[in-house]
């Protein structure tokens, strides 16, 4: 990269350059140069955020900052990886010192607050656009695949589903349920939290893992596939906020918790006997786990209402090519 | 990702998807999984080309695939280097099959050709734009880095320099020399060939090196500050082909070989007394290397025609953002 790509990025990104000492040698020369643990294998995840896609295009800068390196480090939890490293490719319209140091701030404190360091990027001139990969590493043997789910196990997910996509539905101007407070779950859209300990904890407890972004239907289906197995669903085990819960009473509006995506909570599956252990971790961490359903053999996701009868969907998680 | 995203990644990208056993976990899952060699360390580099700013919207798209990641497998060769694992985030206007079968065969034979595994990837819809990240490998200690450059080592460069800028500058339809020929500078624009083997070779005898992406002059530059020492070009140990001479010639225009860029080849230093053992290399690899200058104690690079006047350069390499 010329020197002043090298040094807007040094400008706006110095502050995360020196935090671990496995980089032999960060940003600034061809290549970044990194020292993997012994008996360690190398997690690898990249993600595109483009603007007026996955973003509004007068989204805050900060918040923008904040979620592309948090929805892969939101991959890497789902594996059990401990993060360790990011680059960062900014395609940006213009030079904006302001926008710059907002979303710097942004993606540099999530970067801190789990031991990142950006190690390389590249920025660019074009219509605004951001690519992150983040690396990080776990013990030979220990990653959470999606293909391990038994019969019988549990289903769980983390924190709750919906809020998310409850706050895109506001910002788009749909009619909201009448608790929605948009600053209870504005955050929740912009601002997710990867749920790096849960991940951390759950290897060698569960049986498959992976992170909630396109919905659980969509996601939870890739377990099943991975795996070979079927699913069902208890929807009324599904944790709900208070006003995503309202939706769902009003219209049986299911779709919100179980396909709307953005949540970037975890699904895992777990054989029955492991869940006190979990629960114990959920304590700890402070992060509630809710039992949402159980693999079953063969194949296919029944998602039962609370009196029996069934749901079906009609969405299967957002796809940025399904409708073109 | 969705489920079609993958499908469409895997659809076109397949062909590479099992080249390498050190790949635990490739495409498919949240995270690529990979085995580092005990006593190596990590090499990662990441670029992005953006429609309209580093290729033209009607570039032939095996090309342009063949260019995305030649340009990172660069950045690899100019450490020294072994290619392993590539990520391919791939933003598009829409899915053209015949364009992404296109684009997947250029980027899918060069890969192989050097043994690299496409091992993730993300697919969104947005204006054409594409970041390749390639990860690498080499023995702990054993780097080139831009730093080690010392007074009186020799500077060297690989292949020629300035036929991609011809290429442009036809493209662009600019005045060409008579001896010119489309054909003969085109690939040198559209399909750099990266210099992994040459790279390799240089672990252990280079002092310094770089790849020549923004020009001679800039990325030379770059070794001079991160080395602290200054240097000397001699003009007339230029390897140009014959066009780029004529042009040079009949307009005293250097800033076609030392500033176009987009050459790929390395510039690397080296003490005097290993030139024997470079230049046994280069026969070997059938890659010619020019000795164009030596390092001296100091700052700033002086540029001296054959008559001994000095060439004052007005450019400092390509740079996104200068005009900004």
């Amino acid at each position: 990269m010329a020197l002043s790509e090298f040094d807007l990025i040094r400008r706006y990104f110095s502050e995360p350059s020196a935090i671990r000492d496995d980089v032999v040698l960060g940003i600034g020369d061809d290549c970044a140069l990194l020292q993997l643990p012994p008996g360690h294998e190398l997690v690898v995840t990249v993600d595109t955020l483009v603007s007026g896609v996955h973003f509004f295009p007068d989204v805050d800068p900060e918040a923008l900052g904040h979620k592309v390196l948090a929805v892969n480090l939101s991959d890497l939890a789902a594996m059990g990886a401990q993060p360790a490293w990011v680059t960062l490719a900014l395609t940006l319209p213009a030079v904006d010192s302001n926008w710059l140091a907002a979303f710097s701030k942004g993606f540099s404190v999530l970067a801190k607050r789990y031991g990142v360091q950006l190690i390389g990027g590249d920025t660019t001139r074009g219509p605004l656009s951001i690519t992150v990969q983040a690396q990080g590493f776990l013990p030979s043997g220990s990653a959470l695949a999606r293909s391990g789910a038994h019969p019988d196990d549990l289903i769980c997910v983390t924190g709750s589903l919906g809020d998310a996509g409850l706050a895109l539905s506001a910002k788009q101007g749909h009619r909201l349920p009448k608790t929605f407070d948009l600053r209870d779950v504005v955050q929740r859209l912009e601002r997710p939290e990867p749920r790096i300990g849960m991940g951390l904890e759950l290897r060698g407890l569960a049986t498959a893992a992976i992170d909630i972004s396109d919905g659980l239907l969509a996601d939870l289906g890739h377990i099943l596939q991975a795996s070979g197995v079927g699913g069902r669903l208890d929807l009324s085990q599904l944790p709900l906020s208070p006003p995503v819960a309202e939706v769902v009473a009003e219209t049986d509006g299911w779709s919100l918790p179980l396909a709307a995506g953005d949540d970037y909570e975890l699904c895992f599956t777990l054989p029955s006997k492991r869940l006190h252990e979990v629960e114990v971790i959920s304590g700890r961490l402070a992060l509630p786990i809710a039992v949402v359903g159980r693999i079953e053999a063969g194949t296919g996701l029944r998602c039962e209402r609370e009196n029996g009868t069934l749901w079906q969907s009609q969405f299967a998680g957002f796809d940025h090519f399904a409708d073109v």
